[in-house]
């Protein structure tokens, strides 16, 4: 179990969503981050460098984005729909953009289609947990 | 002139928005999210840390928006409006209801009172890049 | 097999250390940064928060520090060992501290408990990469 | 008078140093992420992108080194000499670091020039910050 689980079971309060849910968006969020923190120094090391500046600047923002949020929803204390819930759709609009530029440079680079995996289950993790808000 | 400033004086291609407008959102995020992170340590502070719990957490949230957004606003490169535009509003919004909670506790804490200041700043300066984006 | 390996591999020049001990130290410090921000929450909604504010603030610079720290190491391309040895050696550090605080709060609080773990991990790792690196 | 300056003005409790150079030094570690995140990007627009790679690289560990010191920095409750000493020394030398490397392309370009003077003001400030902590 990871420690996201584990410590929404021993969370003192009770939840407003779906312990489950989120924390499946807590690791897609944090894998999400990694990737693409690893993607863009993957991207550094490529020999077509220049023809991989919009991918190298789309990680760098979803990563700043998903780990941000990670943050945010991780707080469960004094919860607050009015700066939750436009962040998780903003950011699911992170996730996709970054996800459509890896999936250009996935067939020439193994990293950017793994990152484009990543990005894509980012998104779906955002779309869910604001589905479970409701 | 701002570190900010300068380096957008520097920047080696044109923009998508008015470079003044931009260094200035730039500063009032990063006094925003400095802070949020001083008040929320400022109420860890004080006697009546139990009643400060909800401006703890959204100054937290609002401090990790503000910064994510201070390197998403930096990166002119290959700007992207889907993935800016949304992340702007919303984080006017949490912006907005970080300086809201603090303004409840002007009174008592001055701390409170000049994040107040600085949130209303930054929600203001997130609109601003918005309209100026258009 | 988790993104942080599966990015190792598809890495596009050679590394300076095991890509076995780098995946295994992301991944700690990724989950010890996720412990510390939803043990400082736990924390905050608590009866006894009064108590609690030492083990809220180590928490906070736990988090803050390990994130950072996976953003160093994950970045392989021109890797260079004045940045990365110093700063491995003071987030130990950081990892030991905020590990000893939330031990002191394991037998009265189950998530203080878990983090102390999840500390112990990242600190184990930090000092297992740093011997890696010799 | 920046926020910064202002919220250590009301601070509910006493410092373990002299506010002044704490409130220089936080300002310095702002001015040094923003410039680090900035200098990235420029880097990525440059004709000789190839060429930067180290710069962006470092760059970028600088950015995000500063901006978690000013979260621990900033917090001044409960302060833990083991915690903040071993950070400020290996932060200096991340600073160093970037504002070598910036410095080498400081002739062909202005935004790396203004980059290596946010560096050795943040290396300073982590150094004069160490000796008032003495």
């Amino acid at each position: 179990m990871s420690y996201g689980m584990q410590l929404l079971d021993a969370y003192p309060r009770t939840f407003n969503v779906d312990a489950g849910v989120l924390a499946a968006t807590i690791d897609a969020l944090n894998d999400c981050a990694q990737a693409c923190t690893a993607d863009a120094d993957d991207d550094l090391s490529e020999q077509n460098v220049a023809e991989m500046v919009k991918c190298i600047r789309l990680c760098m923002d979803c990563a700043d984005v998903c780990q941000a949020m990670v943050g945010v929803i991780s707080r469960q204390t004094e919860y607050d729909a009015n700066v939750t819930r436009p962040l998780l759709e903003a950011c699911a609009s992170t996730c996709k953009s970054c996800g459509d530029e890896c999936d250009r440079h996935a067939m020439m680079h193994e990293h950017c289609r793994i990152t484009a995996q990543a990005c894509r289950r980012g998104e779906q993790a955002f779309r869910e947990l604001l589905a479970a808000m409701k």
